[in-house]
């Protein structure tokens, strides 16, 4: 019997690096180690006076490689038959739209002394708003210019991505501006940083951030013209012309380990590292995606993730964050949508608003009352955009709404509503896909909300009038950058010749799958009618609907509920 | 030097009755008592599969009389000068419209043991709302077949009122309805009590609680029409029948106090016992109303109370809750608005969300937090509707709403938000009044939240962009039901003669004067506009706006106010 093969995934979150190490053949975990990142709050640089700063500083990625690598192989080594010699590749996942300026050498700015206090010069991470009025000009700017750019992107360009964080920085940070040879994504930089490619002119870059954030697509040969960006700021020329012409899908090297990390990690030189990709497109490879699943990874936020074979011609599909020819999978459109808060908001109503006085009401015990009531029974209804709304309306200015409250509201029926309102919006992307002829057949939800609150899983299942499955693991995007790097080393060093081969081996185990249940169905189902209202009527610039019987519609439902 | 004179003001609250012992002179107060009532949770009858329900127990009006009335003399004797035999009159002012069923002799039925457990047997305190659905079909009854009846009551009827709860009773409490002679507001019942006149052929009702709550007006001949009523349910017809033609103000006598209530309270036997009105309307009083003040009674609801010179013509006003000739100063019209929870609301954000965890936080602490955020600043708006919308809306089936939540929204800010959306609610009501004629020359507001909460005061005053004055007493509805003793008693007992010379000197003095801040007004003014679109929106039936903006609107205020 042949010995077992590994590959490493390296999963790059919001607060943490995690490093899992998984058998080839089966797709087991065989260990994993989190660090958490050390500089500011919790891995992120905050600014008090602007709560829509959010950056990340890049020594802790580098960092990250070598203390999780080294974490998983120590675990690694506990377990009979493991061997360092054994690993044949390592893929990337990371948290994205997430820039970052670099010199000419590929050296990240923030890591250069002159730099150490400016935040202009760090990662800008995902969840950084403080691009909303540059977003709003690259929409308007490319909806005259460039409309096929919009189309492709869900008609809308975000304050969370590419563009809008570089053209912020010109106005905002001058010197680390002008000091940014270019800028790259962390999803590219980190592989570049394992192959030692981070030279801009030994860099390879990832398609899945290319296409989803930084409006490239091989119709109009590549990333966004020069005159279009030059026409925001003719200082964005020169960032357009550090771009290269060619990106590359997951089932590409990004390069070979060097051999300073090889020797630092304890593993062969030369091994294969996989173009890397946002976390969520290889969580959804993790989660074992394929021709109509519809893939939601449910964490402080959500990334919902559709394939499409690109044997067949797809529309152009309004609010989608993208839709990027091999993205995802080699052979397939890559589609992203996502919700821009969902654990963040109840853990704002935990952590923040901190109801229930001395008891302290934590997720459990809210968790446990909301469990008690029937569907519709609050009279309370929410809008999940306390975090702005990524799709469909691709909207950071939106805000957090609920209705319908009353002198006797208790804590617990305002956390059931936030929980609703979160699959109502998860709803609205469902139906945008469908609308828009991909076909959803079966929905997979991963990540730490799916696997441990029953209760909104269920609800879900219910909102969405269909069966939810849940991943057998919890580490879906650390296994999809795992399954890449064993599809990037091969199958003669013992990987996979293909996505199409290793993702059923990988990925194929099926988890806990909620069914919905008829009478709560029925409810939501009207619940589901009076969110959409409220959706289109604060979300919809323009729209004009009489929303007059909303809350008495609601009071209706409630009544009926008892 | 002659003797003071003193009148006694019997003040029934939600929870408790209170007896004020005033100086007739100067209206200065020499002493009172507070007896909380001993039924149900904190003196209200509730069913907890009805959040709607609310009733009390006539038991505890007639013990109320004797235990104040006792409390509050022993403690004025303590001061030196008083003595019983100068006590000149007794007014009463209760809560409304809280009617209560009564059979052929005057006596409340909840008080006959075969109904000791009928919750519909029961005074159905004003804020029972059982009878929404029976509301909206004397709304819609009216509406085809007596139009004017409406126009005096604001367009609406109101489960809170009188017919609604009869009709409610009927239907869901057969045999205390058939069990029931006649029904009567407590505003009447309490002070026949004191005057041995409950028998239905002596008693004498008001014109406060029969022209707000019950479709009285002369110029259609006394109370709704046995045909109308007849139309909602034969079964009214004999509640009608029973009721008087010919309703009196509070310059008149409902009768004398009898020789065995004088015995128990060790009072003069005959001495005048005024005719019973709503608090608020003698809180009005208590709070010197003359034409112009706009007096604004903020407790757990508030109401607004206005009065105009019978010499001029005014137009009906919609969404008042009435329009009554003399209900509260002979010679005016009364004017009557008001809010459905304001001190409700801030009770229920502090004692049911409970926000603040271990911190427990209160509402001085909330305040405190609250007191340091600029106008704007939280970038929240909230519909003041958790208890409905008394005024200008008239719609019990409205509910709260707040928007422009985040991840980083604290408690404090949302409590602001609470006091400001009722600040605004207050501004719409004022703002109604000056749309229909009655200029608003000076605001006074009283009640506990007023005189405790300098915060939610210069909100007020802010909001309105008016100076907000507070009465210098926080017994305005007990002086004024002692003002009312003291014109019923007249000048040959050492009373008055009138309103018009009592009010001035019993009431006469003022208090602190909040004034507008000009940079708070002007985000205010803002803030207001998107208030105003919230409430046409959720609040009128077939109104089309675009709202999408507000939430933008909102981040654009809070933006600038940083």
């Amino acid at each position: 019997m042949a010995e077992s093969k590994y590959t490493i995934g390296l999963d790059y979150g919001t607060n943490s690096v995690r490093a899992l190490i998984v058998d080839v053949a089966t797709g087991a975990e065989l260990s994993s180690f989190v660090w958490n990142y050390e500089h500011g709050e919790a891995g992120i640089l905050l600014d008090k006076n602007d709560p829509e700063l959010a950056r990340q500083h890049p020594a802790d990625y580098v960092k990250g490689i070598e203390v999780s690598i080294l974490g998983a192989i120590q675990a690694a080594r506990e377990k009979k038959g493991f061997d360092c010699k054994n690993v044949i590749g390592i893929g990337v996942d990371t948290t994205g739209s997430t820039p970052m300026p670099i010199d000419e050498n590929g050296i990240a700015l923030g890591m250069k002394p002159e730099f150490a206090t400016d935040l202009g010069a760090m990662a800008w991470l995902w969840k950084d708003h403080t691009g909303y009025a540059e977003a709003e000009q690259f929409t308007q700017a490319a909806e005259k210019q460039r409309p096929q750019y919009l189309a492709k992107c869900g008609g809308r360009y975000s304050s969370e991505w590419f563009w809008s964080k570089i053209l912020r920085c010109a106005r905002a940070y001058p010197k680390a501006f002008d000091a940014a040879y270019t800028w790259v994504e962390i999803a590219d930089w980190i592989p570049a940083v394992l192959a030692g490619t981070t030279h801009p002119s030994k860099l390879k870059r990832g398609i899945c951030a290319a296409g989803h954030k930084a409006f490239y697509h091989t119709s109009w040969g590549g990333y966004a013209d020069a005159e279009f960006v030059g026409s925001l700021d003719p200082k964005l020329k020169r960032v357009r012309a550090s771009l290269p012409d060619k990106v590359y899908n997951v089932s590409e090297a990004a390069g070979t380990l060097t051999k300073e990390w090889a020797d630092k990690l304890g593993l062969l030189e030369g091994i294969a590292i996989a173009i890397g990709a946002f976390d969520a497109h290889l969580g959804a490879v993790g989660s074992g995606i394929g021709d109509g699943t519809f893939v939601k990874i449910i964490g402080t936020s959500t990334c919902d993730i559709m394939v499409s074979s690109m044997k067949n011609k797809l529309a152009d599909i309004p609010g989608l964050c993208g839709i990027v020819p091999e993205s995802v999978l080699p052979g397939y459109y890559g589609l992203e949508a996502g919700q821009s808060a969902v654990g963040d908001i109840f853990n704002w109503f935990v952590n923040v608003v901190q109801p229930g006085g001395e008891k302290k009401l934590g997720h459990e015990q809210l968790t446990k009352e909301a469990e008690t009531m029937k569907a519709g029974q609050s009279g309370l209804l929410t809008l999940d955009w306390h975090n702005g709304n990524r799709t469909i309306l691709v909207d950071q200015r939106l805000t957090g709404l609920t209705l319908g409250m009353n002198l006797h509201t208790t804590p617990a029926q305002m956390y059931r509503s936030l929980i609703e309102a979160t699959a109502y919006g998860a709803r609205v992307i469902i139906e945008r896909f469908e609308k828009y002829g991909v076909a959803v057949k079966r929905v997979v939800n991963c990540g730490g909300i799916a696997a441990r609150n029953p209760l909104a899983m269920q609800i879900y299942a219910d909102v969405f009038n269909r069966p939810v499955m849940i991943t057998p693991t919890l580490q879906t995007c650390a296994l999809g950058s795992a399954i890449a790097a064993a599809v990037v080393a091969g199958e003669d060093n013992g990987g996979y010749a293909s996505f199409d081969e290793a993702v059923p081996k990988m990925a194929g185990a099926t988890g806990k799958t909620y069914t919905p249940i008829a009478a709560n169905v029925a409810v939501y189902e009207k619940l589901f009618g009076l969110y959409k209202k409220l959706h289109d009527s604060f979300g919809v610039a323009g729209h004009k609907q009489d929303i007059s019987g909303v809350m008495k519609d609601l009071l209706n439902i409630r009544d009926a509920a008892r």
